[in-house]
């Protein structure tokens, strides 16, 4: 049994408010407070990426009593869709038969949980500014400008939800000993967006994750409940295709018209958006410990930013909620135990599921043309099917189970080390689908 | 030719105060900030360690017109001396005759060094602190405190030199799109010292580097001018042997009459200085890019600071200087390309000097003992002695040589893959020397 704490939780992002709320049912006082204004009262930015929720999301909604309210707000994805230029649209299923990744509005989710959060007696505090934190006294500073005058909060546990640019991490960096990385990669994404029919309908199929991969860049799509998808364009900052030589109006259109011409003419006001929508960085912040004695904790992408290729960014922060949630019912009021369990616990998942992300970053920028890399994936999918209690892909190790994360990429390079031996067989293009193939797999298997 | 400049350097430690005298020589106006007080007006820290000049920073010192003053101040180093406990003290000499690294008191040579720029008309401006820099407009924010009044300059061109925890690179990392890192290693170190007899000379080999290895931690000392040694005590912050166990005069004490017997009783207040000097951490930083525009560049630890085990961190700092001063002879006025090429040519090799200090680091921890390690190493030198001109080692490479650290890295790890091979040939241990591995070691180099 935990004594109620005077909970501080920086950030009112996705990870902030289901954090917030959590600790409010767990009987805690929770005060919010965020720099931004309130996402309720704002325009959504124009710069988000939609969300995919998984396995590990959902169990984190569940354990906070809100999964349900959620659920209406999120279409199930049971495939890919990918669109390949001069061929029909084919369709990759994501799992078995039921299996699905929810595509959600982040801003509309946000607001949905911020929402909840209230209601269950979360302080909210937008438009303050918190501007330096006392890590051993759990004290918070917050004001109009960081030479201004602040005001000082004193709380018992300060939790930064505070995403990848987390002030309360900054705090901790100036300590000696804390390890941490930035690391950007030289692709950007912009946002844009497919509208409704007139009728509200869709005007792709709703129930899969739309693809456009073209090597170097590509262009996905999410569908929203209102009809609309929300588009996310990947291209280098640099180079041949990148955002630095789509300058003009003229320019932008001659690349999607030549790139993404099936569905260049549906994107809404596509010069204006892409001109006008601003071109955001892709990150993986690492950093080390997560923790500061019994006060202060990082949550989320204050303390695991990642590159979103692998749709696993907010499912990682919730799975965080999800293992304190857990460390609280085992250590009580011991909150020194729960913080060094919950690092410790974490930071290896969190380290894995960065790798896992960034490879896919990797695998579709480069890899998705490669003939080698096709027939690969044939192999596995086709033994896969054959052995199903043996082979299961590493995606749905990710996405449709709530297994650890480092498990999923040690058995993936263990899947990667096979494969790499069947794939210098001879005659391997031949051969691929032949018992030899099936028979050394299970031999490598044993 | 170069227009005259008004110039900016924050930090006066070694790098700082060269690069102020490059510059006061090459006709600019140089002003150099830095928040602690004038080195040479107060007693030394103890938390040095002493330096070791090679070839890099000697030819720096040599472009600056300043090596014979500094060569004064140096004690050649031509062997280390290992202290293994029950084995009389044994020599390897670094290189061929006459190679030698030079020990230097930290804090002597960086006195001399202010003393030489301010002879040449730098301007010092100590216990002034940066707090802000205008990265676009190249300007400074001084003050007593971050929230207090700042005073405002104005300069053409600032150069951050301020260390491993630089400001001048904490407001780039503020920038989008700045990759960086700071990750500690696991063992700190702590200075002592070793007197010199009571008629000045020095109580061991004076032109050694000597070692007393034990595995996961190391005692080293260098000498003085003075007669004495400064040692450096290198320990795992946890674990068995430690500065966490080690919180008595009593375990201390212990400690050193069972590790180190041979040479506890010549350090000066054993105890007292153990506890009164600070434990120290070590850190690796690395960031990218090193510059801002024409306006704002990283120098020395600022831009690549690294762990100390390769005696390379004030060399490869005073080599970013040899750079910067062959692009100004190349391309003059043009400091946008001054500072493009300056980043793209150093940064492969600040990264490549970062990775052999650190391998050094973990070979020192954990290979010293290994017997596998011991013969390869056996090996290496038996052929490198028949074939000089085919197998330089790579620490000459790095510290008797003004090649790239980049190209010491690569051929490095040829010699070493091609050392995997024979080390798994049958019998290696009995046949080390025979003329079938010389051929074999000779093949593989072609």
């Amino acid at each position: 049994m935990q004594h109620s704490k005077n909970i501080a939780v920086v950030g009112s992002g996705l990870v902030g408010s289901l954090l917030a709320l959590h600790f409010t049912k767990a009987g805690h006082r929770v005060t919010v407070f965020d720099r931004r204004p309130d996402v309720r009262t704002v325009e959504f930015s124009g710069r988000s990426i939609n969300l995919a929720m998984s396995n590990r999301g959902w169990k984190a909604l569940r354990e906070a009593g809100i999964e349900e309210e959620i659920r209406k707000l999120a279409i199930p994805l049971y495939q890919r869709a990918m669109h390949v230029n001069s061929s029909p649209v084919y369709f990759q299923k994501y799992g078995k038969e039921g299996e699905a990744i929810y595509s959600i509005s982040r801003g509309v989710l946000n607001r949905k949980m911020i929402d909840l959060a209230e209601t269950a007696g979360v302080e909210f505090r937008f438009e303050e500014k918190v501007w330096d934190v006392d890590l051993s006294e759990a004290k918070l500073f917050t004001g109009e400008s960081e030479k201004g005058e602040w005001q000082e909060y004193d709380f018992d546990l300060i939790f930064g939800a505070d995403g990848a640019f987390s002030r309360v991490r900054h705090k901790m960096q100036r300590q000696s000993r804390f390890n941490y990385s930035q690391d950007f990669i030289d692709v950007g994404y912009k946002e844009l967006r497919i509208p409704a029919n007139a009728d509200g309908s869709h005007k792709l199929d709703k129930n899969s994750f739309h693809i456009w991969p073209r090597g170097k860049f590509m262009l996905i799509a999410m569908p929203n409940l209102d009809g609309s998808f929300t588009c996310t364009l990947f291209l280098p900052f640099e180079g041949e295709h990148s955002f630095e030589n789509l300058t003009t109006e003229k320019e932008a259109e001659n690349f999607f018209s030549r790139y993404f011409p099936d569905i260049k003419d549906e994107i809404s006001n596509l010069t204006r958006d892409f001109f006008r929508n601003p071109t955001s960085a892709l990150v993986t912040v690492k950093c080390f410990p997560w923790t500061y004695n019994d006060k202060i904790a990082l949550v989320g992408d204050a303390a695991h930013a990642i590159v979103p290729f692998y749709g696993q960014g907010m499912n990682a922060g919730f799975e965080d909620i999800s293992e304190l949630s857990r460390l609280e019912s085992e250590y009580g009021d011991d909150w020194e135990s729960i913080f060094r369990e919950y690092q410790n616990l974490r930071k290896p998942n969190a380290d894995a599921i960065a790798e896992l992300s960034y490879r896919n970053f990797l695998e579709m920028s480069s890899k998705t043309a490669d003939p080698d890399f096709l027939l690969r994936k044939k192999i596995e999918k086709h033994f896969a099917s054959k052995h199903p209690e043996k082979w299961k892909p590493v995606y749905s190790r990710v996405t449709f189970s709530e297994k650890p994360y480092s498990e999923a990429l040690q058995i993936g390079d263990q899947q990667a080390a096979i494969m790499d031996v069947i794939m210098k067989l001879p005659d391997i293009s031949e051969k691929w689908d032949s018992e030899e193939v099936e028979q050394k797999i299970l031999a490598m298997l044993e």
